[in-house]
């Protein structure tokens, strides 16, 4: 997020993260992904990755994308709907590796609501966007936090990891 | 602040900053603070500092409070209105040392609308709020920033400091 707390600009750009574009350096990102093997999105970041024209980037892992509207599933992922302490409770009920939720805000807000986010990494990059799309949202119940680490990187991203202290 | 962003729950409260609360620590301010010979401070958090009935922090200083309503001086402070780039002119025209913004949220928008802060020094609590007073409000301009440092603490608190680029 930008200092002042924005994931994009007020049309979901996100041309400020080139302040920290880096030649082979990833901020910790692959090491962090192969930790991982089950991926949750919001359905305009899954729509945003898409129109990237890319390869899908979490081919390979077992991924769901949140959305109101869309069900069934398509060739990267399946739909899901409502409330998702059930799908957690299910992916957790059985042996694997963490679960990465890759954004964006609305399914950051509804996993907080219900308190569903054991860990979170914040990379906070050195601009003051002004305006844009928040990644926090006000209306949620409080959490208590522990700093696991504080990273800083020459091009002045510090990246904050914190457990959520049940 | 809290990480998402919040300076006081939505009362005005600021119980949560007891997390970090640590005998002997006071997170570099006194360091700071002679380093500063003008205060500039909101309003409401003039009236907040005078509700603890502890004596004026600021004494010794060159203090302004920025009100709509009130005018003149008390034994602490001068009250000044309006667009305070003319203020901070006048300031700086004539050597000092540095200008400390002591709050609140509202002084600050005004002050970053005009892009007349020249260095943020933050402090991160381990806590998400969940709602409550934003630090920083939507609509104002982008501004880059410089890393200077990032400073972590026993307790949890992250500290990050940041010229404003011109």
């Amino acid at each position: 997020m930008s200092l002042d707390g924005f994931i994009a600009d007020e049309d979901g750009g996100i041309d400020f993260l080139s302040a920290v574009e880096s030649p082979g350096e990833d901020y910790g990102y692959s090491q962090f992904i192969s930790h991982v093997d089950t991926v949750i999105m919001g359905r305009k970041t899954y729509d945003k990755v898409l129109s990237f024209g890319i390869d899908f980037p979490h081919a390979g892992k077992k991924c769901y994308v949140w959305s109101q509207s869309r069900i069934g599933k398509d060739k990267n992922v399946d739909y899901v709907q409502g409330d998702l302490t059930g799908l957690l409770s299910s992916i957790r009920s059985t042996p694997g590796k963490d679960i990465f939720i890759d954004g964006g805000a609305t399914l950051v807000h509804a996993l907080m609501e219900k308190n569903l986010i054991d860990q979170y990494i914040i990379s906070v990059i050195p601009v003051m966007l002004g305006s844009g799309i928040p990644l926090f949202r006000s209306g949620r119940p409080a959490e208590k936090l522990h700093l696991i680490q504080s990273l800083s990187y020459p091009k002045g991203l510090v990246q904050l990891w914190y457990d959520n202290i049940p």
